[in-house]
């Protein structure tokens, strides 16, 4: 088999036998194949069956960890991406408090803000990079245990993303769903939970797009033996209101503390009743102060100091409303770009995350706002761009009604 | 600029400044970002107006041949690429003799049979090499010179194409006719002639695919100050009757002499009568031997002997008829095949040619067969396929019209 005859016949739109597609991921293939070959997906997809033999291959390019020591069903918890999003922090102790181990590998952030590890390794000590065996223990020990995707667990992925990310071959249900799923499925867990989030500050920028996505990989969970509910959640503004890692620390720690914003809290209730089939254990979990302790064990566990104070920013600096009305989007875009602008994220892969820096949003949708209100607070090293700030909060003189942030929840 | 997102432009089917297509081949960008956008333009297209640019990036990319020197305007011609293609051999004689210079450069074949390079060296002592003020020269002294791209001459149409090669991106009318007329209009001549072919031994299988491909690069001619005719030629049975380059070459010389196949002749006055405008000084230049007499030196300035005895195969086979009938065709496809595992044409780019191997066809589409007719001579260094050969008849107890070899000619 010739590897530019597999790529005539998907540039042509013909079907994949599963021997095709192994072949044409093969990380013995040229990048410039490879390339050329998710260009043509891309554009003329993939079927189904083609879609979980991709999803095959590329789970069978690494190892998968075997979570049976722990002796209990393990939950996993994956978010699609989004700007403020601390979930798993608060998430993971509320299932574990209400007794499902919880196990998750975690990428870097690339854009927009840190991911989960930049958040955990703003906690002075946390260590994200557990070997596999550590991994499996600690949760078995301890209930929870999130740690950096080591290179042994579906090196395909790694491959096929980063020459994505540089083709401008991102975008495509198939690509995005077997990218995730098959790190999911590597890593081991027995039920998982997908929170897809959709909007301006997301890959999936509408409903039905992220309708597609999620039943691309609901379909391809079910059939590895991995039961897979989506919850999709509104990403037009930022979850919560701090984008940035150790302001988004504190804030999960408010959250589990009882203090947490409205929307952020409820999401975290959906995603643990979804992970836990019940909601109600995760409401005691949080209300009992449990899920707190579940939190703090794991933080030590990763050898973190729960009570250690978190790193922050030399100057505060407030942004005020130069004008009255009712914010109708505080955006999530572009809140984004200055928390990265700041150094909260990154605009390449190698660039160091600043754990200090980031921006407290205090309007979101709906809030009635005076001239000079304070908008947000921008925790920064050096000067700041006021006015962009600003901009990201679009203000109204007419009537603005909440909006859910969780949107729907997509059942197999 | 980011290369991904010039991609991603293409990608979603927008159209390229000239700025964003010269970046976007240039050489500096790695292969895999080329092969993904190269795979995006044979899916998503291109505008006339970004073929001109693409056209003009690739000329620029390298040298221009200045062939004023030569005191006259020089003629040129160019084949799409067929089966028993030794059309160059007769026509720049014949425009010679009847007093248009002719200065071609040529590539390597690819599959196939050789190419016209492969089928001049089979003359011996004949160079190919020429530089560029030694071509220059000898047009202005002899009339004629054929010699090989340089690599001075489009840096980048060589790296697009080894890459459009490996990534199955070579089927797109903008890339095929960027990459013929960027050639084409670097080499510096002042009229050119297409042949296009058609049909199932050529890269564009029907007439109407043929037409939009001559359209594209007489449009590209004409904006670059090239005036450019096509001529579409029948490429479903081989062009006259020798397949293979030795062999070729004696058809071209028995053509010149007045002895070649119809079929051939044809073509050759048809496409000589283009270059020069008429077809009567092409006729006078073959009857009065003029034509044969620029051939001989022609190959003399380039080295060659005329006279000498050309490379011939030890064992000659003939594969005859298992049943009467009439040729319904005798397939060029098939015969390249079995030509190309003689050792006539390359399975690889670096495969060394065997001038002396190749197929002489005794009958070709209308002829009637009897049982144990020749219908081809084999001249082969080993044992032959004769079921090969023979399979590439298809006999036909129904009547069957002769078919012409050009099908039509295009002009601006």
């Amino acid at each position: 088999m010739r590897i530019v005859d597999v790529i005539a016949r998907k540039r042509d739109g013909l079907e994949l036998s599963a021997e095709q597609i192994r072949a044409v991921v093969d990380p013995g293939v040229p990048d410039y194949q490879t390339a050329a070959f998710l260009m043509a997906v891309v554009l003329r997809g993939l079927s189904d069956r083609e879609t979980a033999d991709l999803l095959d291959a590329m789970v069978d390019s690494g190892e998968r960890i075997d979570l049976s020591p722990v002796g209990r069903p393990v939950a996993d918890k994956h978010s699609t991406g989004g700007v403020g999003d601390k979930t798993t922090l608060v998430v993971a102790p509320l299932v574990a408090a209400a007794g499902t181990p919880v196990a998750k590998l975690s990428g870097r952030g690339l854009g927009h803000t840190g991911g989960t590890l930049d958040k955990l390794e703003s906690i002075p000590g946390f260590r994200v990079d557990l070997s596999i065996p550590e991994l499996v223990a600690q949760v078995a020990a301890h209930g929870i245990a999130v740690a950096a995707q080591t290179a042994d667990i579906v090196p395909a992925d790694k491959r096929l993303y980063a020459l994505r990310d540089v083709t401008a071959t991102v975008p495509s249900v198939p690509l995005i769903a077997t990218s995730i799923m098959s790190k999911k499925i590597a890593a081991g867990a027995s039920r998982l939970v997908l929170d897809v989030k959709v909007g301006e500050g997301a890959f999936m920028e509408d409903l039905e797009s992220a309708r597609t996505l999620s039943r691309a990989m609901m379909r391809l969970g079910g059939a590895a033996g991995l039961p897979t509910t989506c919850m999709l959640s509104s990403m037009d503004e930022p979850l919560g209101c701090a984008v940035g890692n150790a302001l988004e620390v504190a804030e999960a720690v408010a959250t589990l503390e009882g203090r947490g914003p409205a929307d952020f809290t409820e999401l975290c209730l959906v995603a643990a009743g979804l992970m836990l089939g019940d909601r109600a254990p995760a409401e005691e979990a949080l209300r009992s102060g449990r899920a707190l302790n579940a939190y703090r064990e794991w933080v030590a566990a990763q050898g973190g100091d729960p009570d250690a104070e978190l790193p922050h920013a030399p100057v505060m600096a407030e942004v005020r409303a130069d004008r009255s009305g009712t914010v109708e989007q505080c955006s999530s875009r572009r809140i984004a770009d200055a928390a990265t602008r700041l150094g909260a994220g990154r605009a390449r892969k190698d660039d160091a995350v600043d754990h200090a820096v980031g921006i407290v949003v205090h309007k979101k949708r709906s809030d009635p706002v005076a001239a000079g209100d304070v908008l947000a607070t921008v925790h920064t090293r050096g000067p700041v761009d006021e006015d962009a700030v600003r901009a990201s909060f679009v203000l109204t003189d007419a009537a603005v009604e909440r909006a859910p942030v969780v949107l729907e929840v997509l059942t197999a």
